[in-house]
């Protein structure tokens, strides 16, 4: 197969194998609906032991942007905002989805897309430490992305700072891990599920862009942090009336480590371009270790890696070069990262 | 097999098993996404052409809540409010969706689910017709299910009447069509996909209830009818990030009229658990002739009935009686019909 | 002076004179602003002493509708929604500001204005009673109306009833005393200011249609029921900069019993001419013992009586009658009675 | 009369002595309601004509907030934004109003209070001008403050180019004009109110800071720019039922010019104390030629001034020095001021 090579996107394709596969053998099972059925509680169950939270909720969500909203609507109160990174999905990408919830996107310059507790210190007090308090939004909940939007990784002493400050503070820290899998995978990192579940209110581990068809599992390692969560989601349009299609895709992925093998290949897959693109030269943007790499090309250089290979556009820094985004997932394959070197 | 037998729901199962094949055999292509691709592409066409409407625009959805929610954002001004029947969908069982929105649903006393064009110009007169009309909230919309949420039908001239009225006082006329395709197959049925596309500003082609695992097809007749459509569904965190999973589905089932034939499997096993009840002395609820079945049944026979089948409450008209739900789909086998048929 | 008798409205002039000449003589005061300022808090603690609550927080608004958004807003779950009769302003005269705050209003049929705790019961059953209520609107609150929009008024017994069904259910009981000097100098009623402080958890004293300029005193009587209300207030746009221009009114209406005084001097021009309609053989409609009476006029008398004095328009039961509303107020001459009288 | 000095704020006494006399005079008046009256309708005559605006539609809110409110949820698509200036009211100061109706803003780092016409197009370059952009928040409108929030002016140069970028991009201009009287009466301002009305979609011409009890006039220089105005505004909660109220006070400030008279008499103080103040060494933050006066002082300074004479705290640029504000208004005595200037 010679077809053009394509490193654009991790959620081009369809499912990993074993999730097709156990759709077809349980195709014609009758289940219950709404989340309420055999494979969502067995997903369930392996989730919180794979966290370590045996009380945790985990409710399956179709996407991101709606797992994002209803979250946030559930925690803030109306006049509560949201701390993120400028660079954060909730910040550009959702069209706006948060302040249609009624909320502002308290957005801080990152660095690699990340914010550290001192900004989240700095923000409160910016925001809310002097007389005018009362005039304006005040920030109730922490938004931050794991991997970041380009790559980056919290480590767990980032992490624990993060949310010390938070709960001083009296502020919601909500983590989104679209791409969970591929900092779970990655060497660099030292934050586990159970890291997750102990110093966050809420996380969710991603399922679209690791592996499955659609679904994101959201966790609230704490039992009823948020009452009635299920009518918050049916009002937002976030309840999958056929549940059990995530619930059996979330329950593959955590049966004999799935998700964590998904993570290895692509940061695998990643890890060899990397060097490649390395040793021929080229300049990596972000010190981004998961399955996204940003390499920033003059004009001839993208013009002539863009006749053989989709990559995705990120940004224009100056007039004559671009940065171009690789992403590998759970469906490269080893040819197709040979294919790519050779071109490079 | 003699497991227990189940008419709860027409969404417990997963797809048709076209549908699956389909997905199995494309699993690895790789395509673009959140709905830009090629068998999205394709489904479009084929829905255009079902519904003679070759400037449609067509989207697909996840869940009928979301596309209802996204839908009437998107066509009222902030003080319109949507007209509907007291037993619609959006009025009930949405958990407050349209309101979330900042919608009032102008609910009308329906007769067997439906409203009428006299109905609809009588709430338009006491809503707006008086001085204090700009104190009230303005009718903008008007949604009907079809079939209803009981089974019953719209019948052309009804639908004709309905989109006269809407039309003379500018109100978006919405088709919630979360089980078109048991109205499609049924005899008594006169309304076609292209008389909807003719009388209706917007409706949607249901898949979830249809064969789908998931999914709905969103159809706008006219072209650019709301410019930025994209936009608000993304903001409405109701974009499938694999698009193509909601496309290749929908193309599937607009193949050699999949979906008239999931249609008339349904019908067909609904007759004939209707005809066995008729004969047998029950009393039937509504008049309902499409794939819901909706019985009344006194405590004995609730009690008897329901230790070997699975039906759905509807409710609970006196003390004594409760009225029953029976629902086939295009997975409901011959085999399963003569059972329930012998049980009753 | 031999103008045009008006009876149209207790909103249609200034200020009682008290106030306006109170204002005259502190205009050039310099106070705190955004209602932190000596008028407020002596008005508050006037009205604090008159409700008997001394630990109410008491805020001043311009409105009732802004009001009514403020505290639904802030004491309702986003998925939650408020009981309200049919003819509640809230659920009619308020153009969706209710659902704007994404909350829907479960309209019950009113008896001359007024629900029962009976009807707050069932309708709890109704929409939450059964294995349904996730996914409908869970009610969160009780809207009320002392007097109602037409002119009744809810007994000590009706209000404790109701009351005791809120608290057993958890809903947050609210009255709207847009015209409550009207009910509480009403020889008919029976509950006090300190009832609604014993009986709610947040009502309203109204000031606008009571000889205020403007301005609504919002009571809750248990300290802290809302956190930071002043931010909710100020996010809906609700704050007075001059807040010290409603303090100040306040602090008038209750000093010498002022708003008793207000409330008497309507009540006793509405009873005569209730009385004098009586006489005559006019028609009333509802049984309102409050500043609003309604009449039953068959075309010939409106078309005679609109020539010489101002009503407004209620309803028209059939094709023949029009119910049309007379108003007094706080300004409601003898004169204007008498020759009211006259021409009946 | 020797109490002490008070510059915190122009909004902290009651109204221009010719408006309370006005009300005196007129209380009595039986008016039509909404602001369906005859103060009101002579009110809005005279500013279409200050504006040279014939066809204008001119509406009289309650104060700011609401007016942002109301205006950009009126004019803005639900997943478009609003561009401000970082220091924008809206974007600080209104807890959250604008995302509460579901608009972001999108804040522009201003440069003393300011944005410009590039600025503008930059931003929209970055939010919408690639291939995401409908993944983004739409930019739909823009807001200006005039004068700005800390008293600096637009010019007639600057806001015609911005003016002119917003008709190219198809962005609603809108400009807060809650201090317009200082800028108007300030000699280095060349934008008059027919420059607003030919350059802007939408403005408003403050009365709560500018000599009225409450009150703003927005004005839409052309017809029917908003249908349903009305309906949006009570929707918010932002008809004032009396609104004879706030139009008896503009027409008496739009009469014989008291509005231009109540700026001259705040921009002669003012000048009169950044005079005294630049004399006797003190270093001025912004240039800020309005009625808002902010100055640098060291905490000994702070320190002995603030005994003597009450200011407003405006924000602390290092460890050892506090900017503070003296603001003046048609309240201002020449007294005052002499007596500001020697504590100086």
């Amino acid at each position: 197969m010679n077809e053009r090579l394509n490193f654009a996107c991790d959620y081009n394709q369809g499912a990993h194998p074993a999730i097709l596969q156990r759709m077809l053998e349980n195709n014609l099972v009758k289940s219950g609906v709404y989340g309420d059925d055999a494979f969502s509680e067995s997903a369930r169950a392996k989730i919180r032991t794979a966290c370590r939270a045996p009380e945790a909720d985990v409710w399956f969500l179709v996407g991101g942007t709606q797992t994002n909203a209803a979250v946030l609507d559930s925690v803030l109160r109306p006049f509560e905002g949201v701390i993120s990174a400028d660079t954060g999905h909730i910040c550009i990408h959702e069209a706006g989805a948060i302040e249609r919830g009624g909320h502002k996107v308290l957005a801080l310059p990152g660095k690699a897309g990340k914010i550290s507790a001192a900004d989240i210190r700095a923000c409160w007090d910016t925001w809310y430490g002097d007389g005018n308090r009362s005039h304006v939004v005040k920030p109730g909940a922490v938004y931050l992305s794991l991997p970041t939007e380009v790559g980056t990784l919290y480590s767990l002493a980032e992490l624990e700072a993060i949310s010390s400050v938070c709960r001083e503070k009296g502020l919601c820290l909500y983590v989104d891990g679209a791409r969970l899998a591929y900092s779970l995978a990655c060497p660099e990192n030292d934050v586990t599920l159970p890291d997750l579940a102990r110093l966050c209110d809420v996380f969710y581990i991603g399922g679209t862009k690791c592996g499955s068809l659609l679904g994101e599992a959201l966790v609230f390692p704490k039992h009823d942090t948020v009452p009635d969560f299920f009518s918050i989601i049916k009002q937002h349009g976030a309840v999958l009336a056929k549940g059990f299609v995530a619930g059996l895709q979330f329950d593959t992925l955590f049966t004999d480590n799935l998700y964590g093998e998904i993570g290895r290949t692509a940061i695998a897959a990643a890890e060899r371009i990397r060097q490649a693109l390395r040793s021929k030269g080229y300049t990596l943007a972000f010190d981004a270790p998961t399955n996204q790499i940003f390499v920033l090309l003059d004009d001839a250089a993208l013009a002539s890696l863009s006749e053989k290979v989709e990559m995705s556009f990120w940004d224009k820094p100056d007039a004559e070069h671009t940065t171009m985004r690789f992403v590998t997932s759970w469906a490269t394959t080893e040819e197709e990262v040979d294919r790519l070197i050779e071109l490079l």
